[in-house]
């Protein structure tokens, strides 16, 4: 089954437990950006994942791609050229101190991407899913026009269509995001959204919040699902974040109707928590591209990004098999 | 006093914290083995150790004798020869997320031992205390053999003998490890056990879940001494897996009819757990040798084990008095 | 404005996490002590600092300086000659293991500064503040006299004087220390001490052990200014120990008869704790010298010392703005 | 064009710069074999290579395929079952003082590999060159047989064969290697050996030792495709081992009765040499699936080579243009 | 003192020795320069330098600061705002392979910089030396028009000024650079160029290639002199580069119509050479400030960069003293 | 056979390749002093070594002990006590650029060594060899009467007695330490000395320059031997130091009348010299003490040496059977 996801991959350079940037002398390189993270763990549960960006034609556009093949993304449909690659610098947090991110991401070969560079009609042929997120679209006027197309193309093919809202304010307002997100929405299968974006995205109407919160939630997909009725799965994560080293986190997936909740992952402590949204996305993906019961698919997607939290670097790198086996073990013995 | 430990070495491989084995870029080194951790604690603790085994006779195995005697263990009773040195990989856990083991300890110098390779009659000589462990039984039939040798000729000599029964779910069945230990009971002075152990290697009989897990434990320490009264030491620790990070450790040490339970330690975090079951088998060893009280050895043994788990590698690096200075002070603050 | 701080500023050589200076391959370098610690905090926070201090003419003398610079320090009243840096190995402790302090600073350039070496006058000369700890007069019957006059001509041109108790076990009894204080005393404007100051080295009496701390702390600093009238500001925190890795802290500041309390700071994990009552001094000092509300002193005073707590090395290095986002700011967000 | 390699790869743990491996704490993880090395280079300069082996089934043998992916090569091919991933210890020489390699090779998957496991007529299917060596001819009697199996079903299908002679003394003595060479020389187009092969393991006769050793060479190449004329190309470099840092390296290609010899090449210093001979090999065999001049093949393998011997790791990572710009260029300037 | 050198400063990113940037883990953080590397050069030799800039006003902006003050030069005069600050990546070279640079420095606040922004007047107020560089020309027509107007406003104060050719062939053409640099050259006192600077972007006329390079190099600088008789001072090296570990290096300085030439540094191996320029123009610069024998200026200033070929790093670290042993001394033998 | 080395051992911290101490991060920890490191080398000849000394009671001292054992050094006649380790910092040269040592050793325990601490019956009962070193006579009064004492009474029992001058310019004058060897001359067997020793240490005549310089230090040897007739065996090298990377190294032993002489070793690049004239010593006190043939003797001296400067540390750490095979073998090959 061809997978494709379509986004921006940045170069991540970040400090060492406990170091500040001001006076570091080295710096640990990642790659990862939203929906390239998708493609790897979607990779690592064993689909065939084709991942659809611009980077630049220089060495650390190599190592790009030598990061996403060699956990087994097809970099075929990459385009390369453009001045840079968009760069950010991670001072990681730690306890109550939060972690900073500066982004250094302007200019890069991905935001100047032209409509009519990718062409879609070949990216698409025999694919079976496609996802996008809305940092893409916070980027320039032109991505908007080519997610757009993208969405519509894939849906004329009858390819699964899969969304996740990943809304950034250091990009854009609300206000601006908002309008950008509505034009896609009739095109999506498949949604990645909470609350906050219910109420600020979607201008849905604030739930009683007396109510706990998983009712809530409950009650933003209906209505959403009565206005997009195309949208028939949605899901997103509820983090308690405790500090930068301590969270929990429980996963919500809906589908027909019913909220499916995972159990809660005490997470402590946290070694790497950027991507973890993103490995959540892939394990709800997985289970609807293998079918799998609701609850499993809740289950799975959290455990995965549960995981996730315990590796350095934006990627999970946990197997199908790995992800289950995490969930049904009892936590923390050595397994031997 | 001469300190006799006997079994296998391994080289350990190890990732750094939050790293995978999958795409590790370097392994940090160590060298462990039950009862080599035993030996260097005893070592630690001041007793005159000598470590009995088999290694190749090439770098590795020489970085083995610099290990061992880096920390004051004997390395003249090792034999030399053979293809490898057993070696280990640890990813290692964080969290919810378990630690891996990969063993690649098959062919090695050491499981290919053969009766009449170790003089015992010279390595014990003038001994005071042998100690072997039920890894040791896994790897081959003659291992089986010579280690039944060494204890019978052990008891010949008034040699005080000590069996750590470590289980080993990798290396063979329930069944076959209870077949091969119970020759050797007969021989032995200090056994180092659970409740697992009691019902699936011993066969006792399992007690009412209803009573605490002390009162079981001590029933069972109570049959077995019915059963061997040679075996007049008993030991094991209650280990509470709350996560890979944290612990709680309790020491149990029966001897007399009577159990004595070291206080409760949080160990939080954990900054490596491998060895620290030796690390307590250490302890008790020592106590005994010195004659100490049963609630001292107790707290010794589980002071000593606690103290490992701070420390990177198989081997406890702490002397008596700095395991008495740990156990009698206030935790965590700054000696200075 | 400009600030004067006057101590001991060592080479700190500490191990990784987990490792024991018996086994350590390498070392990190840091560079600390408790006047110098205030220095970089005061530096950050906007100040024209300027370190008073003696240190060897050699490079690690110059590394010292490079540090100092880097973090915006004036090194033009530093003077350079005598035999060495002090110097202390640092064994960072875990969990309920303590960390360990192993001093090396005998016979350094600093502890055998002579009378008339630094020139108060010319270093004093448009000062606004002078800050000096307990630390320095343990190391010399001179240092004792020079500190003295430093404070009294610092008091004669009106400058604030600052007085952090330190007081140091390894160094001297309670009873030296006490005999060292007792005349620095009239001439200091703001003091650092807690309870057990008081009650060992002030010889305070001790308040009935039924009443919160906070309310024995107050007691203890009404009498302190009944016979100090010129201490008018006191400060000092109440730090819980749970153990090396986590950590309660509030802080307390005094002044016009009130004891002005932050918020408490759950420190968990500690990555280094070293400096961390420094960034708390400097705190207080960086609100006295702005004339801010004294809760907002306690509250930022606090944050300071435990944003401290999150970063290697004795050195906070954190600026006004960043101290403040943390205190306002829930904690453990990403900012991006 | 489908190119094939075949060959065992495994784990290298090698020690730092100056490091021995008695005293090491860490050791760095690279991934080769000739033939996997082959596939690596050939991969870079454009192919489509897979490579055929047998790994185990654990992290160790994912990591193989991570390594092997991000580099481009397809490891479809690759079974995996087994023991265990053959191993090596590199303690790196520096002048004088020579590289040691310690094997641990014994008793791998690859080794046990049983004739039929793998379905050449599949894995062949499409391509254009088998490219095997004379290490796996020394593991097993059943690995020889495989090995002719895949030379013939190759030629069957008019795929291009190449054969690396790589003898190896640790292995097995030189008769036994040339009793298992002969066999497979009929199926060979492409053939690297120097003289000492052609002595020791052809039995050619002796040519004149006054000669340039390049006269020499091209008799000994005529009087072979004399025997055998279906092997028209021959490769092989002359290696003057100044010492461990420093190397003097020419290459020689031999087709249509003609000797091409690329420039002489001063390699100083050499920061790995492991691989060097393999991607010698992949520039060969890459100018020979081009149809490139014989001058410029020859000058393109041992600029591949020169390179390789500049970087860490038994995989050369350079592409057809940086070989290219590399001989072209002179050396030593920074390109900016 | 006070000297003054304007540029851009940006971030280097590099990988360690025999690493590629393609799978590169981490990589060393380096701030540096041409014109950064002369201050600190300069502060090293004992002078008040102020170093005028524009960084953004984020950590990364931070960190320059601390870099440049831990060496002494003053960061008072650098403004800070814009979106980025310049980056590259350098791939470090080895024996025949080149060094590889990477530039992402496009969009920098620097590079934006507008007329107006820096307040020359003050910024030149008590100057006696001002260093630009013709890499600054490149960057933008407004930056022209700065640099111009600072040479300009520097010369109406009796400032002696500086200006090193350091023409970049990847940001332009020579021609553009010619008509760049000509209008400047009527304001300098001390410029920094050689041969193929005087053929192609000052369009001298070719000396006889017959005559040796000194040679050649007196005749261009004497045609210089007379067409600039402001241009008093000339300087500039041969650099022989046999590899990327091994180059020859020989300083000129030309002054009162006569070329005086450095012994020849034979640098083997040169650990990192970016800033090899800069550390010998601010050597010739220190000797001009000190009023220096004209030879001892040559022989400093060649010392001085050959030091700086063998620390890792942009910027030179070594004080006048320093140089000073080094050129006295005989090289190599252990200082203790 | 039992050996004893008398002295001092240290710390040393030193610099990573390129780096210079104001800015190191790290330091590099060895342990090293000349009696110590001939102690390490006579271990892995196979010699039964013990080492006589004076270290701290605290975990750095431990850690002395620790890396003693490590290498088969016994630590049973240190004492432990006294206030600090002695401590050395190594700035690493490369290339022209000298290494650069700053000493940290004043008030270590060793040089505050008093008559009568150490027990020389106990230490030299069963001895047969004691190594000193002139370092010691500097370091105190003391200590010149200790090394006496124990030469003395060595020579009382048989044993033979072996000194090194090692002078050391930073500790003393040559005419302070003329005053200090000349009363140990008559107690001593072997002997390392070169020609500036006998010019400026012993006052022998100077020979004519124009013999070649084998010729001169015959006839000093000579000259030694008619004037102590006791010292039989005298040693030393030739070392030429092209640059700290690049030395050549060429060993000289005396022994009835005769010069036997190495072939010279290019030794290039150095990876860390320090310890190279002990290692060298070792080599001639291990062939005296096996009774080798004096041509082998000086060979394998040499070697020995050559060989230390390949590895980072001041310790040798290569087995009789590694120098050996390093002799023989030609140079730079891999051995696998
Ligand atoms: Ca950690
Ligand atoms: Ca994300
Ligand atoms: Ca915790
Ligand atoms: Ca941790
Ligand atoms: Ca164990
Ligand atoms: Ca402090
Ligand atoms: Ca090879
Ligand atoms: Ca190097
Ligand atoms: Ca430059
Ligand atoms: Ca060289
Ligand atoms: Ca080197
Ligand atoms: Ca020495
Ligand atoms: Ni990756
Ligand atoms: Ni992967
Ligand atoms: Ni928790
Ligand atoms: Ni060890
Ligand atoms: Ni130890
Ligand atoms: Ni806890
Ligand atoms: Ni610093
Ligand atoms: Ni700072
Ligand atoms: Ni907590
Ligand atoms: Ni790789
Ligand atoms: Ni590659
Ligand atoms: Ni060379
Ligand atoms: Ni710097
Ligand atoms: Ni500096
Ligand atoms: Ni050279
Ligand atoms: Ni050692
Ligand atoms: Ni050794
Ligand atoms: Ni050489």
């Amino acid at each position: 089954m061809k997978v494709l996801t379509f986004g921006e991959i940045m170069l991540r350079l970040s400090t060492g437990e406990g170091e500040r940037l001001i006076r570091a002398g080295s710096l640990q390189m990642n790659y990862g950006g939203a929906e390239a993270n998708v493609a790897v763990s979607l990779a690592h549960f064993g689909h065939a994942v084709h991942y659809v960006s611009k980077i630049p034609a220089h060495p650390i556009g190599e190592a790009v791609k030598h990061h996403l093949r060699s956990h087994g993304v097809s970099t075929d449909l990459i385009l390369q050229g453009g001045d840079r690659l968009g760069t950010y610098y991670l001072e990681s947090g730690v306890g109550e101190r939060s972690a900073k991110v500066i982004y250094d991401r302007k200019y890069s070969s991905f935001s100047h991407l032209s409509t009519g560079e990718i062409d879609w009609d070949h990216a698409l042929d025999g694919g079976c899913l496609l996802h996008v997120s809305g940092i893409t679209l916070a980027l320039s006027e032109e991505l908007r026009t080519i997610t757009l197309q993208a969405l519509q193309k894939a849906k004329e093919r009858g390819i699964t269509t899969s969304f996740d809202f990943n809304y950034r304010a250091s990009l854009w307002s609300q206000r601006e995001a908002s309008l950008a997100y509505k034009p896609l929405l009739p095109y999506v299968d498949i949604a990645f959204f909470g609350e906050l974006d219910a109420l600020h995205l979607l201008g849905l109407e604030r739930k009683d919040p007396a109510l706990p919160r998983e009712e809530r939630l409950l009650q933003y997909y209906k209505e959403m699902e009565r206005e997009y009725p195309n949208i028939r799965h949605m899901a997103s994560t509820f983090r308690d974040v405790k500090s930068s080293t301590v969270n929990d986190l429980q996963g919500n997936y809906y589908v027909h109707g019913m909220l499916h909740q995972s159990k809660l992952h005490h997470i402590d402590p946290i070694v790497d928590r950027v991507g973890g949204g993103d490995a959540f996305a892939a394990g709800i993906l997985h289970g609807i591209l293998k079918g799998n019961d609701p609850d499993v698919i809740a289950a799975f997607a959290t455990g995965a990004s549960a995981l996730k939290h315990t590796v350095r670097g934006d990627s999970s790198l946990f197997t199908e098999e790995e992800v289950r086996q995490f969930i049904d073990s009892g936590s923390g013995t050595i397994v031997r």
